[in-house]
């Protein structure tokens, strides 16, 4: 896609410098609005205004709505008051919403005083919920339709009223705001009797959400079943709002991400890896690496109290980063899976004993494996190929125990130290690789000393 | 969500024993398939073939659909061939390949004899796709117009034909089977001449993508562009089948679920954690344990060779720890990050030498941050508050200088392998944390030994 993008954008700044505005329209209006946003930002700030006023109002709006906060704010401060409020005509609340959270104070000032008096109270109520619910994430715009009314009424209606609503292909049933059931344009168009009423033909099984529920669990439950649009209900089962499909995408998609950058030991960041300045990246990095090598100083104290020990037999020292890499590793493979489970809502804090038991048998497993080859790598490598004699079998035996040992700690710390964060409320992932192989290291190194105290020092 | 699966098991669990089958079918029909499929499985394997046929045609084959693949070849093994024959009938092409896929090889040949024609030569068209190509996951039931057709006779069509189709809201538009332009139901709905061609009111700027791109493309596409399915043509430009958002949204999960499995160096499972016995974990996660552990024979070779030098100077090995956990996580915060951005498509090979110098100015300024505090704290905690007196200013300026070295040595090789990987075609998220930490690991101690030989030891 960014091939297309980039010969197309040589085009339009050759016409744009040659001042071709209709041929720049011609092309303009063949192209998606994901598109044109994505150009117009290639293209340089100080073109933009002039190009969205050569589009037409509403794929103006649509490429409007795929533009970044800066993009985005830099046209509405260039906007007449006629040009913002046709602008927010077009755009559907949740995406005016989005719009509206990104914007400096006096841009959200003049984008309320220019909406529609329905939209200006629409957007306020949606602010008010909490960041992350379903009540922020929603649309107020979708099609109802009485119980009473037969197929081709509501086909009528929905032919009527279908324009302004994000999605006219799920239909709700609603008496007095309460949410009776939904059904399909599907279900509309394949009912082949004009006069069945939509009470006899509508589902009444509709599965809901809060307006206060996780914008994660939203995107689970369309993702789960396939539907198109989940309605929205206030504490009083009133039908206030729906969440559309595209929006849970782009939820799983953005929870995806930071599930990743906090199990890598970043704070979440809502800029693009692009748009991040090195100052940025720092910021977001810079707090666990502080935080993990202040705790390296629990590691660094206990090699400092075996430190006689370690003198008297240096070839210890050679294995340690063996040791802890390997635990790193297994406490990773654990914490990850599990994390990754829970955020798919596979599992929860009930099933902690059942994880652990299967930990602690591939752990079992993995320790015996890696002990047994780690035994024969030494014997061949470091022995009999580098004949360094210094590895005694005693040795290598301390060796091979700490590594089924820590391979074990790491293991069930991995799976145990998640499932307690999510009972706690924090989010899992904050329990991951780095935080984890601290903690391992320290343990690792306590079971490595201790067995070579007793094994060899005895 | 699993609360409710559970209560409602108990109550069919009690009508299942007192041969209660009317009311099981009430409380049955009221389900969504997910549900239906997940209660199945947690009611036990000998119960589904009983409580399956209880239920109405359409929704035992939706919720076969939904179960996992041992429930459903439980299922296929005890229906009759007039069974099976009735439930593929109710199936989607591409779910029906998808069933087939997990299937061994004597129930592939029951489910093909007992599949219509048509079906039987669509699923054998599918199935030699390449895997993970948008071939294998299309559907072939599409709802397609022609160009001279009038809105009314459009809609017709959609009414008489509609109910096989996995959907119906894009509609499109072929001559000759070839793929000339697209509109939706929404279009169809909103033009109010119904005399109206459908060659003048379609979409022509139609995004289409071939058999062989790649499912993660796709994926990414129709979240982009928020498309409700995407057109797949062959090699001629002719239109051979439709990929739906829902499917879209799996493939976007699955992939961020292996992307994460990878970066953590377990190799990527279809099983969820639950169904994994602890073999099949410890046969996902052994592979780059032992390899890393193996591996890690060169930072022992390393300090063995400086054994001499450690003897002399034994609190240099309690740092060991700190230095190479930090490089770790170093490298692994900017490899996570850049293959998450490859994952999206944000970033591409061509961005290497910005990726880079973005990197190493993030590192210095992490270098610089993590060097002075660590001079502090080793100052404060390691000399005034444990005494250690071995810890001179010449030792922590070789420890704050490897650190500083090593944060950059660790971004610049994390952001770069990945890029490499993407450029040979390989997966960038196996160059992972793992990896990238044993190389970071070696190559900080070579720094370390070599600041300290020049300042310590000269």
């Amino acid at each position: 896609m960014a091939e297309h993008n980039i010969t197309v954008e040589r085009t339009l700044k050759v016409l744009l410098e040659e001042k071709k505005y209709p041929t720049l329209k011609d092309i303009l209006i063949t192209m998606n609005p994901a598109d044109i946003a994505a150009v117009f930002e290639e293209l340089g700030d100080e073109r933009i205004p002039l190009l969205f006023r050569l589009l037409p109002k509403e794929l103006a709006a649509e490429s409007f709505v795929e533009m970044e906060p800066e993009q985005q704010e830099l046209l509405i401060r260039g906007f007449s008051d006629a040009e913002l409020h046709e602008v927010l005509e077009e755009l559907y609340v949740d995406d005016a919403v989005d719009i509206v959270e990104e914007m400096p104070a006096n841009v959200v000032k003049r984008i309320l005083a220019q909406a529609d008096p329905q939209m200006r109270k629409d957007i306020n109520d949606i602010l008010r919920y909490p960041e992350n619910s379903a009540g922020s994430m929603m649309t107020t715009e979708y099609v109802s339709l009485r119980p009473s009314m037969t197929v081709s009424e509501a086909i009528t209606r929905i032919r009527r009223t279908g324009v302004d609503k994000e999605t006219i292909y799920t239909c709700y049933v609603t008496e007095g705001r309460k949410l009776l059931g939904f059904l399909t344009v599907k279900d509309l168009l394949l009912t082949l009797d004009d006069d069945e009423r939509i009470e006899d033909i509508m589902d009444t099984n509709v599965i809901s959400v809060s307006t206060l529920t996780d914008q994660e669990e939203v995107a689970q439950m369309l993702s789960k079943y396939n539907f198109l649009a989940l309605p929205v209900v206030d504490s009083d089962q009133r039908m206030v709002g729906i969440i559309t499909f595209d929006d849970a995408m782009d939820v799983m998609v953005d929870e995806a991400t930071e599930d990743i950058e906090l199990m890598a030991g970043i704070t979440p960041s809502d800029k693009t890896y692009l748009r991040s300045s090195p100052l940025d990246l720092f910021k977001h990095r810079i707090p666990w690496l502080m935080l993990l090598m202040v705790s390296a100083t629990f590691t660094g104290m206990i090699i400092t109290s075996f430190e006689s020990a370690l003198a008297a037999q240096v070839t210890l020292t050679a294995f340690i980063p063996m040791l802890m890499d390997t635990g790193g590793n297994s406490g990773s493979q654990s914490s990850v899976t599990i994390i990754r489970a829970l955020s798919l809502g596979e599992l929860e804090f009930a099933d902690l004993p059942r994880v652990v038991w299967k930990e602690i048998q591939a752990a079992v497993l993995c320790g015996l494996a890696l002990s047994l080859a780690c035994f024969v790598k030494i014997m061949l490598v470091d022995r009999l190929f580098l004949g360094n004699s210094d590895v005694s079998i005693l040795v290598s035996a301390v060796v091979c125990l700490t590594m089924a040992m820590t391979v074990l700690i790491a293991k069930v710390i991995g799976c145990t130290l998640p499932m307690c964060a999510r009972r706690l409320g924090l989010d899992p992932a904050v329990m991951a690789s780095p935080f984890i192989t601290t903690i391992v290291d320290a343990l690792s190194l306590l079971v490595y000393f201790g067995i070579a105290s007793a094994l060899l020092f005895s």
